[in-house]
């Protein structure tokens, strides 16, 4: 076994990196910013692909592919989008490479400019929306639901994997709408399908609320998000949910004839999550033995390890054990039967540990004689001699089980690091113990900048559920009608 | 109705362009040689995608994610690969954009550029190796078997949606082996998946078969394809699987110590294919009234027309429709009840017609009386009145049936478009015919060149099945030992 990870409490950032290398979920590439989703990592991937695909289409989306490239005259069509994405851009200027006639080895051909250059999209609205111009002429082509699955590329300086990479695969969704009632009701439905794949796969809970003038996304009216917090108490903006109003319409001249004869833009939509969630799983659950991951995005649900020495014995735990794999797998659970003889059991149960898988069987000749078996659970570690009659029925139990506890620790950690802040002394006191702080705001701009000048904390959003309660901006002290929630974040 | 397709006979080539735009399967974008996958077209790929990563993941490989760019430097590691795509090449030269000074609107930044360049990757042999030098150590580390889904940018000058476009979207699997025994059977196996895949599910017949030097990929010792036969008798490559030898590990310096202890080379294999698929499927079974889908890949594979004339009708319909829609996905059918009132039957048969699905089913009150359903066949365009009971039974064998059906037109269609051809002069007058052409070859790249310059046939593959036979080259007259495919090729 290699050395331990770095624990959490002595120093976060450094676990967090070498937990993300060590459990072979990526890795950077010779390339700055852009990162290798490693093989144990993309199956979590496509684990969430699965889930949130499933969810798209079970809400009337389909599936589209759009072009990689946009025309940068495009990306100046809307004015607070180029704005918002000028300066991270990767910018293709070239078509071909050839040999130096002067012996420099392979050089960019200096005839091979393209008259217009071309950006690798950071975000796709200016280039669907373009084409929906040609999609769109009546009320019955509306409303449009489309999906994307694609990589994007924004020049970040600094990156972190899964985080925040220059490259990072995303999905998403761009709709067409006749009114603007059913672009916003479309709007929320994805940031709930959002929180409901947060809470229910990923098992970390989040706040949905809106996001502040500063924190919207450039060329959208309203951005929707959903906020988690991560266990150095550090949010982490987990997915958006856009209203575009008619801003993208007007930019690309998209209109349609509504029921009434009369030419109106079309109102549009835009959501997306991505490869960040990785980083949100990763860092909601797991602990300084390794990932602890939810069982419904686990690609191993439950390892089962013999311990055995020699051909005879490991047959004989075979016999037994290979009907139990074959009806757990009859039942939707993945299972791995390690047989390997190359690591002693004692090495498997760290790997294992450390890829977070949630079930851990444990089955040697001592419990072949006494019809037990060991379970043990990477979320609590703790471990039960069971006995091996009905041992199906309690993993797929203790499968249940353990992603409700996920889910229920993280809020509980969220429960108790959330606080109702209402003095701007007890802001500062209180934003360096990390968590959230739940405050008034006077809902200016200013105040919002100055507050995060000084201790570097954002407004994370203006939760959904906000009450109505009449008090004072804490770092201003003009009035304000409800709280919203600060915190420093990733 | 809008107007009919051109038809095959006429212009096949308009007809396929025609179709593809009026089917909604692709557009082409306002980027140069990129194209939009629309809605349909991409449900199909979907339905492509999951069958073949099923397939992969059968043979034991797992799915990672490698970055979009390529660093300049890589590209010329392997002298043939960097020879084969620079021409081609996408490049990215700036991060940035931003306000021109000089009032010229959105421009590129200067100050912005990139100190090496990076390459839209065209494939990812480079960066993948570069990678697996890390990964690999000792022999224990190997096989590596790694597949991504992910789209690559070829500058194509001249472009066809799905044949030829400048981004496309494919699978490409990059395994690495610490035999070369072990390396050429992995080729081999994935050629047969790709085989099977095209036969089984896309219904079209190929040849396996071995590319000559002239048409290798850029950086193997051997590729192997499989090639399909169109309806105008062109031959369209449908996939290859590349046996690189240790050309990669040697550029990358990617070496592991084996079992005797000695630092060795690793042997490695590419694989993919792409969007290309779909053109394939389009132009191997459609007609001139549109699409025709095999089952295994129609995302809709039975849509029930109701012919009705107000609610009451449409509701007696749907009583007798509704547990046959529910007992049809029951069955893992596809299923579409189109029960929109805005459009006639007539109008509804020419849209699924066009759009491929592969049978229909019609019914209306006199249906109803005499406990009959219309059931119409897109592959034959035959039409049956069936007894109401047991329609699902039916169903069920008729989607097999096409799906054999389709498959046994295609290849019929290719026998009686494969001609054995012993003299040159033969040659000339078959190949303006189309088809295939099986002949001697003598080998050398000279003769194939010369042939390909004066009648634009290429050797389409040397079959894996081809016989020994003691024969001439159709041009040269030099002795050859087998026959060789010769084709105009897509």
């Amino acid at each position: 076994m290699s050395k331990s990870l770095p624990s959490r409490s002595e120093n976060y950032s450094e676990w967090y990196n070498e937990l993300v290398k060590r459990a072979d979920l990526a890795e950077n590439s010779a390339v700055r910013g852009c990162m290798v989703i490693k093989p144990y990592g993309f199956s979590i991937w496509e684990k969430m692909q699965r889930a949130l695909d499933d969810m798209f289409k079970e809400t009337s989306h389909t599936n589209a592919y759009f072009p990689l490239f946009i025309p940068k005259s495009y990306l100046s069509k809307e004015a607070s989008h180029v704005e918002g994405f000028a300066k991270e851009c990767a910018v293709v200027t070239h078509y071909r490479l050839k040999n130096d006639p002067n012996g420099g080895g392979v050089i960019v051909d200096p005839e091979a400019k393209l008259e217009e250059e071309l950006i690798v999209r950071p975000t796709s609205e200016t280039v669907i929306w373009s084409t929906y111009k040609n999609w769109i002429q009546s009320y019955r082509d509306l409303p449009l639901l489309i999906n994307q699955w694609a990589n994007v590329v924004r020049w970040e300086m600094r990156t972190r994997l899964f985080l925040r990479t220059a490259e990072f695969l995303w999905q998403e969704g761009h709709t067409a709408h006749s009114s603007k009632q059913e672009a916003i009701e479309e709007t929320e439905q994805m940031l709930e399908v959002y929180a409901n794949f947060a809470e229910n796969f990923m098992a970390v809970p989040v706040i949905k609320g809106i996001k502040t003038a500063n924190e919207r996304f450039a060329g959208a009216e309203e951005t929707y998000c959903i906020e988690a917090m991560m266990q150095d108490g550090k949010a982490l903006q987990a997915g958006t949910s856009h209203f575009l109003g008619q801003n993208f319409a007007k930019a690309f001249d998209v209109k349609f004839l509504n029921k009434e004869n009369q030419q109106e833009f079309v109102w549009g939509t835009s959501w997306g999550v991505s490869t960040r969630l990785m980083g949100a799983l990763i860092m909601a659950h797991s602990d300084d033995q390794g990932l602890v991951l939810p069982p419904k995005l686990a690609p191993i649900q439950v390892v089962i390890v013999p311990i055995f020495k020699g051909e005879e014995q490991l047959n004989n735990i075979k016999s037994k054990i290979d009907p139990i794999v074959k009806e757990l797998r009859s039942k939707g659970v993945s299972v791995k039967f390690d047989t390997t003889d190359n690591q002693s059991p004692g090495f498997k149960f760290a790997e294992y540990e450390l890829k977070g898988v949630p079930i851990r069987l444990a089955i040697g000749n001592r419990d072949i004689e006494n019809g037990t078996i060991e379970l043990a659970r990477r979320d609590t570690k703790s471990k039960q001699s069971m006995p091996f009659e009905g041992i199906v029925d309690s993993v797929v139990n203790t499968l249940d089980e353990i992603q409700h506890a996920i889910y229920q620790k993280a809020l509980d950690f969220r429960t108790e690091n959330t606080h109702q802040v209402n003095t701007w002394e007890e802001f500062q006191i209180q934003i360096e113990k990390g968590g959230f702080i739940s405050a008034h705001w006077d809902g200016t701009s200013e105040t919002e900048e100055q507050i995060k000048e000084l201790t570097k904390a954002t407004i994370r959003c203006i939760p959904l559920d906000a009450k109505e309660e009449v008090g004072t901006c804490v770092y201003s002290g003009k009035p304000s009608g409800r709280r919203v929630i600060f915190a420093r974040a990733y």
